[in-house]
């Protein structure tokens, strides 16, 4: 099952993962590094060397790594490298953040496991710390000079979340930069490495036939989902600090929003990509009082029947939080393309259920040949899935079997899965790697694309922090969340899709 | 099962289906008025009137018609009238084509059935006779008094084929028009009686994406092809003297080409939607002799290996016959949507598989954005299905799952059967009796639009028989046709396209 079909393969490198001890490196990193090296996919010589507060030896870093793969590992059996033969190439050694002299230490270790095993210094430096140790890691890297680049790359890889808003964003753009050029950094959001995010760009510019509609002109709206079953649960502490626009829309929305609203860059290059879909940020309307509140829906879970705690119960959280869990906006695209099409974005946790998905819903024909008692047609709709089952679906019109000419609206569809075959769609981490490791940037946010999500993030956190924005909404935990938000459609006639969704009510 | 819903009731009328004891009506026309009883869609009030030269009384023909309905009824059994019901509709009266007083008598007799059963004289006179009866009964109605509209209508169903070129059919449409006025007119053609074929107008005007690109600036070539399994066998006689040209593209092919080429009309209106299809029969490029020879294949079918005879052995066809039974034909559009886009048309018999579909193929991407080793992507394309298997299938370029972004076509579908089961379809008799008994003659040819496709079909024969065309070619029976055909398309870098088939090679 080699799925990741290779292009080239990358340079020989280390890959060196701080926070190794952590539930990332555990359940997603290493097992991803592991499938990579199952669908041989791996620099012909690599190595991974851990690197955590923890005090382990190299054994128990792969025992404890072996217990990942085993339970997160995409690629296990299947014609897939031995164990052993994996294992050896793990590494570990323990280290405090913010001790130069550890760094220095670390420096020594990478140039002796080099050594012994042939390998030149291409070092992928992966941060899976918290964020407050983004900056200090940096640095000492930076002081400790394993920043500098004495092979043929260093680069870092930085996990979400990065920054908390534009200034803090902003600033450790900065401080990375001091350390880093911006050609070395990997700022991580793993929607990008989804296959079915991939696919809305393949869609739009690899078929010659949506592009022409794909404008104000045709299409009367957008609808960004990305909804969740799960409570805030043990992550009430964060949470309450961060909200649903910090925690899913900086990242996860807006990504989904400049994928689709993006003009077609000229080539597949990082540069190009990256710079079109900071345009679409650019052109992001900014909200005023007025918009602020009709705009925008905040709202909070309540409790549930089945003893489920509502929001504010929830460990960690504050008793009055007014932290929302569940957000919808209406935003605009302020450009030639998409001049007054509401892009409408929602997610929230607690919800019916787990479902993201992109849908266009075009307008009207614009003259209806088929009187069928008045009634107006059911517009075009083309849903994109990325959960649950991935896929695309297109609403169209056909004729109602019998007399007369009526019509119906049906679904043509196509699966992932189905085409092919539930295991290869690769994880979101294994993709990831492998283009940081071959010094693809296009998938990774640039600097400025991640200051101008927050611009526009911000505008609205700071907007409801003063009151401009609509009261907090409440919302049963297992609905499709607040009123509010079917209310905001409404008022346009509008409402929400769920075309994705195995449950629709 | 009402299948074919109502949309209103016709009138109270009588029909006389001339050419009663023939083939037609026994497997088609009383079977479908049959399933429209059933289905409670027929007048409140009804008689149907059997007339042919056999002499036979109400009784024989009733059973000889309830032997039809068992073998061929769509709806039989599921709550369906009782056969004695609708058999008490059914009536018989012999009549010699050419002599006046049967007429005279056959008015008598529909005076005394509409007395009997309280009916005013709305009638439908249906000739299923062989064609060159149309015009001596067409003739006898008039001198009798027949064809005067006394009731509410009076209207005369015309059986296909209608002339067997522009000569005979304008002769036939003047010597129908000395008696009848256009609008008592209905000439059939069964093929817009069927749910897929209307479903290309439903298709392209009742969704907004579609239009926008139906044109020259995205589409490439449009592909239309009526495959036929059969062998010519016992049609030998009559086939030998039609060749395919009039036998399919006359009639058939063209509803297709007219249909996919249409502009919008208006309304749903008989003369808008007629005026529409007219315009492209009269936009029709008509070929010269250089277009003839490399825009025109015609063939014959060989002998088989399991015995199967070549046409030219086949009973009732000439040794040395030149009659194709296979063409294909590169057609132009002169219009501002068509221009420069070919309108490939095939049909035959004795070829592998039973197909029927009309494909759009588009243009390439202006501009690709995912280099795949320089491959070029394939281009989008939409089939409308209409046997086997009825649906829409729209190839699309999707991400093949995996590193770097390369594409791969898959295809998005959908199947009445499944969305409306398989017995949800209404055969095209049906439909068009019911049609007629409404007054919408939407989906009747009218004399106008049968001249003009002859119009091009006896460009193309005359072009023939003159010797202008190319060299008959001969093709394997079970095949796809023969290689002149698929040459046609190679030169222009193009291939036959069979999306719809079962069965693929």
């Amino acid at each position: 099952m080699k799925d990741l079909d290779r292009i080239r393969r990358p340079e020989p490198a280390t890959i060196v993962i701080f926070g190794a001890s952590g539930d990332l490196a555990f359940r997603k990193l290493v097992p991803a590094l592991h499938s990579l090296a199952c669908a041989d996919l791996l620099p012909q010589k690599y190595l991974i060397l851990g690197v955590a507060r923890s005090p382990m030896d190299d054994q128990a870093f792969r025992q404890s790594m072996e217990k990942g793969v085993q339970t997160f590992g995409r690629l296990k059996g299947e014609g897939c490298a031995q164990w052993d033969a994996f294992a050896s190439h793990l590494f570990y050694q323990p280290l405090v953040y913010d001790t130069l002299a550890d760094y220095e230490a670390l420096a020594q270790t990478l140039q002796r496991l080099e050594a012994e095993h042939d390998l030149p210094p291409n070092r992928l430096f992966y941060l899976s710390t918290p964020p407050h140790l983004y900056a200090p890691v940096v640095e000492q890297l930076g002081a400790s000079g394993l920043a500098q680049n004495r092979g043929q790359f260093t680069r870092i890889v930085i996990e979400k979340p990065f920054g908390v808003d534009l200034h803090s964003a902003h600033e450790l753009n900065e401080r990375i930069h001091r350390v880093f050029s911006e050609d070395q950094v990997y700022r991580i959001d793993h929607y990008l490495g989804k296959e079915t995010v991939q696919n809305i760009m393949v869609f739009r510019f690899a078929n010659a036939i949506f592009e022409p509609v794909w404008n104000r002109n045709y299409i009367d709206h957008v609808q960004i989902s990305v909804l969740e079953e799960v409570e805030v649960g043990r992550r009430g502490g964060y949470y309450d600090q961060a909200g649903v626009l910090r925690d899913m829309f900086q990242n996860h929305l807006m990504q989904l929003l400049t994928l689709t609203a993006m003009e077609p860059p000229a080539a597949w290059d990082a540069t190009m990509l990256r710079d079109e879909k900071v345009k679409v940020l650019r052109a992001l309307r900014l909200p005023d009082a007025e918009t602020l509140r009709t705009h925008t829906v905040r709202a909070q879970y309540l409790a549930g029947k089945e003893g489920g705690l509502a929001y504010r119960q929830e460990p960690g959280v504050a008793p009055d939080s007014e932290t929302p869990t569940y957000a919808a906006l209406k935003l605009f695209v302020d450009n030639w393309r998409w001049q007054g099409v509401p892009f409408y974005l929602r997610s929230g946790k607690n919800l019916k259920t787990k479902m993201t998905e992109v849908v266009i819903r075009f307008k009207e024909v614009p003259h209806m040949l088929f009187a069928d008692g008045g009634r107006p047609v059911t517009p075009n709709m083309l849903a994109f899935c990325l959960q649950p089952d991935e896929g695309f679906h297109l609403g169209f019109e056909t004729k109602r079997p019998g007399a007369g000419m009526r019509t119906r609206s049906v679904d043509m569809s196509f699966h992932f899965a189905t085409t092919f075959g539930q295991k290869a769609l690769p994880e979101a981490y294994e993709r990831l790697l492998l283009d940081a490791l071959l010094g693809d940037a296009s998938l990774f946010a640039r600097a400025d694309e991640i200051e101008f999500s927050w611009r526009i993030i911000d505008a609205i956190q700071q907007g409801w922090a003063r009151g401009d924005g609509p009261p907090l909404s409440f919302y049963a935990p297992d609905s499709w969340g607040p009123d509010a938000a079917d209310a905001m459609l409404a008022a346009s006639g509008r409402a929400w899709e769920s075309s994705c969704a195995e449950v629709h009510e």
